[in-house]
């Protein structure tokens, strides 16, 4: 092994450049390396296999391989677990790309888990309709069916951060979301089954949203979002809905906050008025300085947050080639554009979208950069198609105060530092 | 509960027209119903939860619910679990969507699954470039990153089906086929970081893959696809390689036959021909009816199938509104249209596609009809965006002889009984 070698293959074409500290070790050529038998690197390092592997017997439906067991949504002692309140967080500093697998995928109960068997489930479409009726998961089975990415964020995401920087770790500040490619039917299908002529005018008209669990996490959804995109949803990444995620069936609200997202749908009603439920009153409100409360804050504003390098996604090498890479989404349609700052907000270099935004569905950017092994105040800021731009904390605050727990979608901060360790930090 | 209710609001909008038997029943209205408690067929059939669920401390990482433990890829006993060749099969009947889970995403090895670390990784580049190199998995992080949806799908996929109708059910005769959201590096990032100006004129020129099992599983691909879209690739679906597809490095070769996606891919050479190896020589050749053989047949054609109604998912209702489903899928680009046919190819109704075909991954299509009960020859038939028609069987025998057990894409039939059961048949 020539570290000449070594060095000159780091600096061919400027993309490991500088990072001599094992990317990318030249080897003595293909010819050499075969004719000497394997490279010192390999046997050295690499145990390949002279022998069979496991067959398929024991894996009829897998999971993650042992060495990723810290790669899950569930791995920190100050968790609540208590049924009454539960909660887990997407391991979104350890992913990439955009869809989130359901057994990672962050949930929030507010009377646990319920299990439901499809033979008994049963949803009532009842109120202000022609003809109210009751649907088995069969018949559910009979209607047009859509398929549509959507991101699925918690109100509360992030909302430990108003009061300052709280959270070291990408799923702990933001983990409260993720994306999933769902199939379901248009709950405006549904509606006009029972149909809408009982409602009259429908431009005033509320659907009442209900879950079969003890909570029943009523929420109100105005008509024209109940007629727009919802889903009444059964499939998420093509197999059935986890327990955890409201099996067999669960609402879709596109954009809106994870709350309305009601699981184990039972019931939806039709009615004149919002019913001011416990969910839309005493919590999913925003209280302002002034001690009053914002209502009806049901969509989630532009966001986006760097998911690697982050406090628990350190750099683990040196200086030179670094991919920062990240989450962006909005709640109003596509993001159009995701900035990165290095310095605290004082410069942006333009990220690249790893694909056209999608209409509220989660985009991963990138930035391919180069370390300089120097402190970062790292940052990312999303745009979304309405020409919306994700504001700073301090933004954010003069608006808002710091009473709030809910729609912090705030610029988010992480203090890299020259031994690659990232902090949760705060700027002014 | 009023019987005339329940037929009424089945013929009212004509969508469940004809399916009196539990397709959407009404009840008393909600006044009534609420006012009189609970509508007997809820009291009699669901059981809502009354308590506490479960909390959230037992699913760091979450499986299935234990009623949908039919929903494997290994259900079935005579499967070969055997490590020199093992199998197992996607359940596409109980699918929808496109996003193929991990866990229940198709499996099959030449020597078994090996477990490497990402520690132990390295992947070497090495014949015709200017410098060999090693990269440690570490280094792969350091480059630019692509995501993109792909199916694999096995050259043998419906490779039984030559001979006749043989497997019972989509799962078995279509079942050896995927499609994830990838992460990864261009194999022509990294091809250009060892430089390819040592190797000459690139036209004729090729890339030997391999991989760290025991199998090696080398393959051979021209240069101009290795430049094109192949991926060097480290997640699917967000997360990290399953140890069963390739951990912690696969080769994903878009819209080419699986056995080219290398699993644990330990090298990549730059070479003057093709290797010629075992797996592209006394495999993954297509022997014609005249004891030649065709090879380099490396692209899999535009294919569908219907994954419901199908002899693993029949209808359980009766006559009426009735969703058909399937996937279609081309290698050579996007898929552009589904036909469907209930009479065995007699006459054929354009599906809908849930989504526009994207380019070599799966597309979802549904015909959302009326059954009228009686026996159905149902077919599937896609169209890719090159004009290519997906043949029926006996066209592709015409060309292909019935000796093959690669590359059969040919039209699948399915035999809808007035029962509902469904059978594996085929049509003249």
């Amino acid at each position: 092994m020539s570290h000449d070698f070594v060095k000159k293959s780091l600096t061919r074409r400027g993309v490991l450049k500088g990072a001599a500290s094992g990317a990318g070790a030249a080897v003595l050529g293909a010819g050499a390396a075969r004719a000497q038998g394997p490279d010192p690197l390999i046997t050295e390092k690499q145990d390949w296999a002279t022998g069979l592997g496991d067959g398929v017997d024991a894996t009829p439906y897998g999971l993650p391989i042992k060495y990723e067991d810290d790669v899950v949504r569930r791995n920190v002692p100050w968790l609540t677990a208590d049924p009454i309140s539960s909660i887990n967080f997407t391991p979104i500093h350890a992913l990439d790309g955009t869809i989130t697998p359901q057994g990672c995928a962050f949930e929030r109960h507010h009377s646990g888990a319920i299990e439901l068997k499809k033979e008994d489930y049963r949803l009532m479409i009842n109120g202000l309709v022609d003809t109210p009726l009751v649907f088995s998961y069969a018949d559910l089975e009979r209607f047009p069916r859509e398929n549509r990415v959507y991101f699925c964020e918690c109100a509360a995401n992030t909302g430990m951060e108003w009061a300052g920087a709280q959270l070291n770790g990408a799923q702990f500040t933001h983990g409260m979301i993720h994306n999933m490619e769902y199939t379901g039917i248009p709950l405006r299908t549904l509606l006009e089954e029972a149909g809408l002529a009982a409602a009259g005018d429908l431009k005033d008209k509320w659907v009442y949203v209900e879950g079969a669990d003890a909570s029943s996490n009523g929420r109100s959804i105005p008509m024209d979002k109940a007629l727009d995109d919802v889903l009444v949803a059964f499939k998420a990444n093509g197999e059935a809905l986890r327990k955890e995620h409201g099996y067999p069936v669960r609402l879709v609200v596109p954009g809106w906050e994870g709350n309305m997202w009601v699981k184990w749908l039972r019931r939806i009603e039709v009615t004149e008025a919002a019913v001011e439920s416990r969910e839309e009153t005493s919590k999913y409100t925003d209280t302002l300085a002034d001690g009053t409360s914002r209502k009806w804050t049901w969509v989630m504003d532009a966001k986006s947050v760097v998911t690697s390098p982050s406090p628990q996604s350190p750099i683990r090498h040196g200086k030179g080639p670094l991919v920062i890479t990240g989450l962006a989404w909005s709640g109003r349609g596509a993001i159009t554009r995701v900035d990165v700052s290095k310095d605290g907000g004082k410069t942006w270099e333009t990220a690249r979208l790893a694909q056209e935004g999608q209409n509220k569905a989660l985009t991963r950017f990138y930035l391919d950069t180069t370390w300089d092994g120097e402190d970062m105040l790292l940052q990312s800021r999303a745009m979304d198609e309405t020409g919306y731009v994700q504001p700073t904390k301090h933004q954010l605050r003069e608006v808002r105060g710091e009473n709030s727990v809910y729609h912090n979608n705030c610029i988010q901060t992480w203090h890299v530092k020259p031994n690659g360790e990232a902090e949760n930090v705060e700027v002014s």
